[in-house]
């Protein structure tokens, strides 16, 4: 099963795609949509996580859409610029038929550390120790979309089974299936 | 020109597309996309927004796209789903390469009633008189979307000379064009 996770902020979008299979975590591709401060177009930074996004889709096609849930902001504003962010990124997985998830960051920190209360830096070294992921300059942004695909992975751990990878493992090896 | 108004909501999403050539205005259409209340799916909300205004704009071929600003709602779970129903209309236009312009609900007000604390029967007697709208039952949830493109034609007077409607008028009456 590969699962896309998705943090979007409304200046950087932050997205990894992970595979999950037979209870194995692997790092497919991971990165962040930085959208410039001095652009204040909104429709143009709509537009830019939208395609973004979408290019992300075509290239990895995830089964599944996982978002951190928002309840709240500092202000009005912020969580109106948080809120466009988020309806660009779940249209362009939902225009594209992926199903959606979302966990609040209680439950992400809880699933990624053990504990719901982790810090941030707890959370970036356990998503780099589970992922093995080596480097760091860009790695940051997309921490928090990691660690939420990480999340949904660890608790459908069941759903893994009837994965696509599964399905693809059976094309490539029909010699290893038993016939009954 | 072609002018699309548009008033997103979280519960009904009202539109309406006026034309706006040499100082008149005259209507196109208008409707509304009404998202159950049962459906609680926010994605699926979402989708509903976007595919549907994407085939209003399919069929009438807007110039711009002019929406109310937002300042703010009564708590954050409406400003929230208010925010996401804006973000798939602007997408859905701003997709498509249309021109986009917001006004206060003030300025509104006042360019279709010339009070800028006009009441909703007065706007909605307004527009009704400016389109020459005689139906009552639909047209309601449609009012403030028709308003705000009013407003938007009232407001740039001068623009409506380099309309693709003179363009549409020059090819479709070549003989009464003076050739210099």
């Amino acid at each position: 099963m590969l699962i896309l996770g998705i943090d979007p902020g409304s200046v950087v979008c932050g997205y990894g795609v992970i595979e999950f299979y037979s209870g194995k975590l692997s790092l497919i591709e991971y990165g962040s949509i930085k959208v410039k401060k001095k652009n204040e177009d909104l429709t143009q930074r709509l537009k830019e996580i939208f395609l973004r996004l979408n290019a992300v889709i075509d290239r990895t096609k995830p089964d599944i859409a996982v978002f951190e849930t928002v309840f709240y902001s500092k202000n009005a504003q912020s969580l109106m610029k948080l809120s466009f962010a988020r309806a660009s990124a779940i249209l362009a997985t939902s225009l594209k038929d992926i199903k959606f998830a979302e966990f609040t960051p209680r439950e992400i920190k809880k699933s990624v550390t053990g504990n719901g209360n982790a810090g941030k830096k707890q959370v970036q070294f356990m998503v780099r120790t589970l992922l093995k992921i080596q480097e760091t300059p860009d790695f940051y942004d997309a921490t928090d979309a990691l660690a939420t695909a990480i999340c949904y992975a660890f608790r459908n751990q069941n759903i893994a089974k009837t994965s696509k990878t599964w399905t693809e493992f059976i094309k490539q090896n029909p010699d290893k299936i038993l016939k009954i």
